[in-house]
Order: C-alpha cells, then structure tokens, then sequence
C-alpha cells in the first residue's frame, strides 16, 4: 500500500502542478504561481491531501538544484562578469536597503526587541534564485542583460543571506558573536566557486572523452545527475545553499566556460547539444516538485487573518520588503530607469530561503507566532505576486526595452 | 546535513552502477550484472556503506515500472497477440515444471514439510521481468521473436506468480483454501489488462492533443511519469504487480497498439518520436536505481557458508529451478532447438518476485533461516549468472539466428 501512494501523490503533484501551469498561461498567470498554488491547494492551506514527506522534500531540492544548474549551463560566464560590479551593487544595496528598512520599521514603530527585529530584517534580505530565475526564464529574458544582473545579484544575495543567518542564529542561541565562524564560511564559500568549475570542467572533459568510447546508453543523464547532487551535497559542506553547487556544476559544463591562463578547454558543440536535450526533459520533471512543495509548505489555515497587529504589520513589513529591494535595483543610477525597476522588481521575491530565516526565528525562540505568522504572510505576497508585476511590466515595457534600450552593453539612461 | 547524504547516497548508487557497468561491458559483462554487482558492493554485503531506505526503494520501483512502460512503449501488441498461444505454452510450462520439480525435490529428497516445499516450489515459478527484458536489451535481442514470447510468457508468469503467492500465504496463515479470494483478483487483473490500455490510449490523445497547444516546454515528462505512477498505483490496487501498470501504460502509449472495433486513434509519428526522446533520459536516470537496489537487498554475509546442507539444498534447487524453466521453453516443440534454448534461458532469472515470495516465507514463519538462505541462493544464482549464459549463448549463435532463421513468422524446426 506503502508504495503504491507515494506514487499517486507524486502523480498528484505533477498533474497538478501542470493542469494549473496551463490554465494559468490561458490567463496569463506565472508558471512559478501556478505551482506554488497547487500546493497550497493541495496542502494543509486547502484541502490537506498532501503535506511535506521527506520524499517530497528531497525530489523538490533536487528539482531546484537541477533548474539551478540549467541557469548555470545557459550562463555565459562572460557576459556574469561583465555585469559583475553591478550586481554586487544591486546584491549589496539589495540586502542592506530591507535590512535596516525592516529593522527600524519593527522596533521603532512596532517596538518590537532588537533581536526580534535582527531577524526580520535578516528575512527580508535573501532573495529567491528559484523564483526569480523562473519567472526571468517565462518571460524569456533570463539572457537579458537585466537577467544577467539580476541573476549574479540573487547569487550574491543567497550567500550573504546564508552568512547573516548563520552568524544571527549563532548570536540569539549563544549571546556572543563569533566573527571567526563566519569568516570560516565566507572563506571556503569563496573558496568554493572557485574550485567548483574547474573541477567540474575537468569531469566534463573526462565525460566528454569516455561518452566518445562508451557503448551503453544512458551514460549522461546518470553521471550528470551525480555531478549536480555531488556539488549540491559539498555546497552544503562548506555551508553554503546546496543550490548553488548546481549553478557551479552548470557553469562548469556551459559552453560559455573557460578556464583562466588560455586552458579553454573546448567544448564540442553536438556534445553541449546531446548534454542539453538528455537533460532538459529530466529538469523538467523534478523542477514542478519544488515549486509545489513551496505551497505545500505553508499553512496559510494558521494564520488568524483577523488579528489587527497582523495586517498592520505583514502590510507594512512588505513594504519595506519591496521597497529595499527595488532601491538596490535604482543604484544603477546610470541606468534608464526601465532597467532600474526591472532589476529591482526581479529582486523582489523571498521563497525559500525567507522561509528558512523565519522558522529558524520561530523554532530558537526569537519569534513569537504571531510576528512568524505576519514575516510568512509578508514572504507568501511577495513570493506569490511578484512574478505577476514582473510579468504586466514585460507586457507593458518589453517591446520598448527589446527594441530601443537592448544592445550588448549595458544600456544608457 | 541530512539531504546532503541523501544527495551522496544517490550519486554514489547512479555513480557505481555507471563505472561498473563501463567497466563489465569491456570484459564481456551484462550490464544488469554490473549494475546489480554495484549494489552487492555497496551494501551489506560487502563494504555496507549503503542500505535500501525508504526513498531508495521508492526511486528504484520507478525504475522498474520506466522500463517496463518504455518495454510496452516497444511492444508491437500485434506481434505479441500473433505470439500468444506460444507464450502462454512457455509460461505455463515454465511455471508448472519448476513449481512440481521445487515441490517434489523439497518433499522428497530433503524430507520438508509439504508446507514449506510448497513454497519453495512457488518461488521458482515467478520469472523477472525486470532481468529478462533488460538481458534481452543488452544483447539487442528486444523486438525479435524469441523476445516477444519471452516478453509475453514473463508478463503471464508474473501475474500467476503474484496470484500463486497470495494463495499460498492466505492458506498458510489462515490453513484454509479462499477459492473466492483467488477469483477476485484474478477478474481484477484481467479487467485491469483489458481497460488500462484502452484508458491510456484515451489520455495519450487528450495529452497530444494539449501537446500541440501547450506553450509551456516540459507538458511530456511530468505528464507521462504521472500517467506511469498512477497505472502503477492502480495495478497495485488490483492485486497485480506495480510493474504490469507501467507496462500497460508503455502498450497504450505504443505506436503500434490499436483499439478493437476499428477504432485505430492514429498515432501522430512526430509525437512518438518526441516522447520517445523525452522519456529515454528518465528511464535510463531512474532504471540503474532498481538494480542497484537488488543488490543493496542482499546480505551474502548472513548466509553460513560452511553449511553442507545449504550447498546441496542450493545446487540441487537451483538445477530444478533451471531445468523447469528451460522445459517450459522445450516445450515449443516445432521450433529449432535454439529458439527453445533461448526462450528457455530467457525465463530463468527470478528477482524480485522470487525474493518477495521468499521473504514472505521467511516472515509468515514457513521457512526457517535455513531454507530461507538455500533458496534466496538460487535467487541470486539464477538472477546473477542467467544474463552471463544468454549474453554468451548468443555470442555463439545469435548470428545463426539472425541469418537462417529470423523470419515475421515463427521459425521453423
């Protein structure tokens, strides 16, 4: 019996998942909001078919980190540093603007305590990669220019995020602040992608000779699943999110890659090609899980929608929220202002790794539910409705931005 | 810490399966040997870094139902109708000769309990499917003649296996004989084979007639694995092997299969291209798990291996195991001698079922610890080195067949 309804609740996540991506599209609604809302529906929110299993867990983190490696693959590393200096401005004034914006606004106007307000600021500063470059990927301008920013900033934003965490939770359990732990993490994080690539380079280098010799079908999609599940595993070693270890595994074997000192290992193109079509079909099948694990995740039933401090709260939160981060997007002060927002607006969703921050708040004791309850429903709205904005924009401004502003540099004001 | 484990456990089951299987194939190796050695290696039998958890064995039952439904994807259902009489000689001759040889040697020379020799005789009527048809695919037999009766007497094999197993547990706890209970699955499983095929063809045109609306890529995995786990779930329902569902689902979604009265649902060739393309990755990512999974199940260190009855108990039973199974092949007594041969050979394998008939044993109390590991011994020997006959058989005359003797037609003596 075990099995045999394990299989029809992945069935059930899957159907759904796709019957409402393709109603959606019918009304113009984001893929990445039609799945999270199949969970919701399907979940304790609504119907309560289905709640997390470990099982669900663990194929949702390997869909994100499998669709993060399909951005790394489709990454023209190139063109991420040539943006570089930006994104570390929009990741920078992206994660500082909702901090102390959430902070002041928690125990200033709602007298909440320093360290109450430490976290929330703290879960107002990661930016979902998952979301955003989802949402990038259905209006298809994840190799936009503003993509590219937008792209290299989550990144950046997801490590500082993981680093605040790390070096906040340590602060609420232990009272002290231990600066040599942090500095261990930012060291082998650093450390990390720097390694990664090459290391995988020289896996797809080996792979791409013995895929030559080999007789036995199937030798790619088992050893590239590996690769990503073995750089997702030591991502996590080293502390960082096991998602980008995908995204250094798809950087690694993108044909855009090179080695430094002229060790550009060439890729040949009908292998990037084969790599590409036996891959595709496989992200495909795990990347809806994660999305509607999301919706499962959430409890949307246990939040008392009529508590006053709720609204007043989760409203004004969420403000702070959107505007911290669309103020990272307007340091590009030399840019025209349709880039400005774009970027700030892609930067707006929270997903997972608020999520994290805000159990780990609720669990050591710093947050009360109430505050968790309003910090959630402040991560859900921008989670779930920022796609939909991102998504009039394009309608809106797309042609002029693809006509008049596109070019192969950054676009003037 | 916990997924990161998970992460290296999978990578190291599709990692070891793919380098042994390189590896056996240069040394003249049937891959599911490799990929089962893999599994031997890893597990409790050897170095015992892995054991079968919950999600492993999750993983490797999608394996098993992938391949069969990319098995039924392949089936020319004409073919197989053509071949049904024949199949139906070799399965049921492969399935009462072991049957009455197991009994009668259990009884007779080693003096058990009828009880127990019954169940000993019925663990060596099950064929694997699973070991078989992946044999067969290694060795590029699939689609010939040989392959379709094999392919037919398995799926008829399995079903009787599966409805011998439950009639003997149900007379051994109980120590009545349910003739009622036998007749309803029975009716079941038929109605299942009769309906599940005419049900998939329905959703495969609903699906291509979606497919060439859908604007969101990936509508063909998500909705192909679901329809694959939920035929699974069903044939599970009904009593039949989870596995028969997968298959059912594979003919349906043939392009060869057609309905009764004329009513042919023309298969678009584009689209059985398309979804052969897409669904070839995910098999070939998933299959590996179940055969791993095999060896991870084993324990040959529990097994005493100084125990003089447990090598006369095992090379005796094993012969008879053998011997009955290449009967039921001989049995096809127009045929030259080499198509009897390799049916023969073909059906010896037994896996999974035969483990799941022997360890219901074990648990229901009818076998001890003794017999127990006599007869998962000849599991092992016959599942282990039967692929390693055939693979060698053919090696002699497999070009012999192919030239003389290949025809649309069953082959003359």
């Amino acid at each position: 019996m075990e099995v045999a309804e394990v299989f029809l609740q992945l069935a059930a996540i899957l159907t759904s998942a796709r019957i409402l991506a393709e109603a959606g599209r019918y009304f113009g609604i984001p893929t990445v909001i039609s799945e999270m809302s199949a969970g919701i529906i399907l979940g304790p929110s609504l119907l309560g078919w289905l709640e997390i299993t470990e099982l669900i867990q663990i194929l949702a983190e390997i869909g994100i980190i499998l669709l993060l490696f399909e951005v790394g693959l489709e990454t023209d590393v190139g063109k991420l540093l040539r943006v570089g200096t930006r994104a570390v401005v929009v990741a920078v004034g992206g994660f500082v603007a909702p901090f102390v914006m959430g902070y002041l606004l928690c125990h200033y106007v709602f007298d909440l305590d320093p360290m109450v307000s430490l976290f929330i600021g703290g879960t107002l500063t990661a930016t979902s990669i998952g979301v955003t470059v989802r949402v990038l990927q259905d209006v298809k301008r994840q190799g936009s220019y503003e993509g590219q920013v937008v792209l290299g900033a989550a990144v950046l934003d997801d490590v500082m995020g993981i680093l605040l965490l790390a070096f906040l939770y340590d602060f609420a359990v232990s009272g002290e602040i231990k600066l040599a732990n942090l500095l261990n993490v930012s060291i082998f994080v650093g450390l990390f992608f720097i390694i990664a690539p090459i290391l995988g380079k020289l896996v797809s280098y080996l792979l791409h000779h013995f895929h030559r010799l080999s007789e036995t079908p199937g030798l790619l999609p088992s050893i590239i699943v590996s690769l990503v599940l073995i750089f997702g595993a030591l991502a996590h070693t080293v502390g960082a999110p096991q998602l980008l270890g995908g995204f250094a595994a798809g950087l690694a074997l993108s044909r855009r890659f090179f080695l430094p000192f002229g060790l550009s290992l060439a890729t040949d193109p009908q292998f990037s090609k084969q790599l590409d079509r036996e891959m595709r079909p496989i992200v495909q099948l795990f990347t809806p899980v994660f999305f509607v694990a999301v919706g499962l995740s959430l409890d949307l039933k246990q939040i008392d929608w009529g508590s006053a401090f709720i609204w007043a709260f989760s409203i004004s939160v969420a403000v702070a929220a959107i505007a911290g981060k669309i103020a990272g997007g307007y340091l590009l002060v030399k840019h025209h202002w349709l880039y400005r927002a774009a970027i700030g607006m892609a930067m707006v969703p929270r997903g997972e790794v608020g999520l994290v921050f805000a159990q780990l708040g609720l669990s050591s004791g710093v947050l009360n539910s109430e505050v968790y309850a309003g910090t959630v429903i402040v991560i859900v709205y921008t989670t779930l409705f920022s796609p939909f904005w991102i998504k009039i924009f394009y309608r809106l401004y797309g042609e002029q931005m693809n006509k008049e502003l596109d070019g192969p540099d950054p676009p003037a004001k």
